[in-house]
């Protein structure tokens, strides 16, 4: 049995991630659980922000910046970013998180995130409560610590944060599944299965000759 | 260190709903990663999808649609709902899934999703590969299996997926921390951790006394 309610954000699991925008010392952290992907060519994505806030003002002069993925390790931070303002705090100072040169936009990125995009915004739409800043994703950058010797990406083992209806919450470790996996013949499966086997034997001789 | 890529859509975690909508025997189920919260008054959402989508053509018609959260426990189903098409197949026989009647909107719900918001398309826009339904969220249902006695919902209790760069993933049971947790105080943690504790004390005995 369902209860009926009028209408509210309950989306769920959407991200929690920390957008730097702004330029010198005017470079500022907000944390942002309303984005997502809204185009694939070209890349796209959004954030929304209430016009109070003080990165409002900064995005609508500069037009640019940075989506900084969470990580468990970051998430006091992220939510510390969240609940402050920058128009009373130096939040990379008060945070420790360190700046690092984009390579297109002029805002820094946070060299602690494993996964920075770099974000052009094309449109402003007024909605309410928020202004929505549609942006084209010009740049990516992942951390090589998260990238295999085939050049795939281990997002997951980053450890990524969800926002779910007010809390933080940590991915598991072990998918359920890759797209298209209950359409997949059981031969596929078995092959994917044996030589994901094989690459983590592979990662762990590897790492274990490293901290030799 | 970290290496530098083209522009491409590595935000992550994103959302891994059903979207059900049209009407009668047209109704459809579309699996959709390319959503998120854009406004919170109005609580507005939007789904992108292909032009080539037979859920564009029913969408482009009746401006209506439901997300539906997805569950571990339906991430094959949404996997299937998402590689295969609605011009193909009914959805709602192969898979099994149970249609429910909204209450505002013409199109079903999905039963067995936890959680389901009602939307209505207020804008469309063309960005490319995808366009993008704006809607307004007009009403959400809730399973009364994950509301306690107090009304707090348990979502994340409903086992929710998310897809991140390719792959289905469970989300972990236990919260990081809630929104603002790190500028709690000590005593406010503790009153909320020893109330969580005698809630979780309070559940178990009632379930047991259920099972009797």
């Amino acid at each position: 049995m369902k209860k009926e309610f009028k209408g509210s954000e309950m989306l769920s699991p959407v991200p929690a991630v920390m957008a730097s925008l702004g330029e010198g010392d005017e470079a500022n952290i907000i944390t942002i659980a309303w984005t997502g992907i809204i185009n694939s060519k070209p890349p796209m994505t959004y954030v929304s922000i209430r016009k109070s806030r003080h990165s409002h003002d900064i995005l609508m002069k500069t037009g640019e910046f940075v989506i900084n993925l969470t990580t468990e390790a970051l998430a006091e931070k992220a939510d510390w970013c969240g609940v402050k303002s920058g128009r009373d705090f130096d939040k990379w100072k008060e945070t420790g998180l360190t700046k690092e040169p984009a390579s297109v936009v002029k805002c820094p990125m946070i060299a602690e995130s494993p996964v920075n995009l770099e974000c052009r915004v094309v449109e402003v739409k007024e909605l309410g409560s928020h202004d929505m800043f549609m942006a084209e994703i010009v740049k990516v950058h992942v951390d090589e610590d998260i990238i295999d010797d085939d050049g795939h990406f281990d997002v997951v083992g980053a450890g990524l944060v969800a926002y779910i209806h007010g809390h933080y919450y940590g991915i598991k470790r072990k998918p359920l599944g890759r797209f298209g996996f209950s359409v997949m013949k059981a031969k596929t499966k078995k092959r994917l299965s044996k030589e994901a086997h094989e690459k983590r034997v592979e990662n762990n001789r590897r790492k274990r000759a490293n901290n030799k």
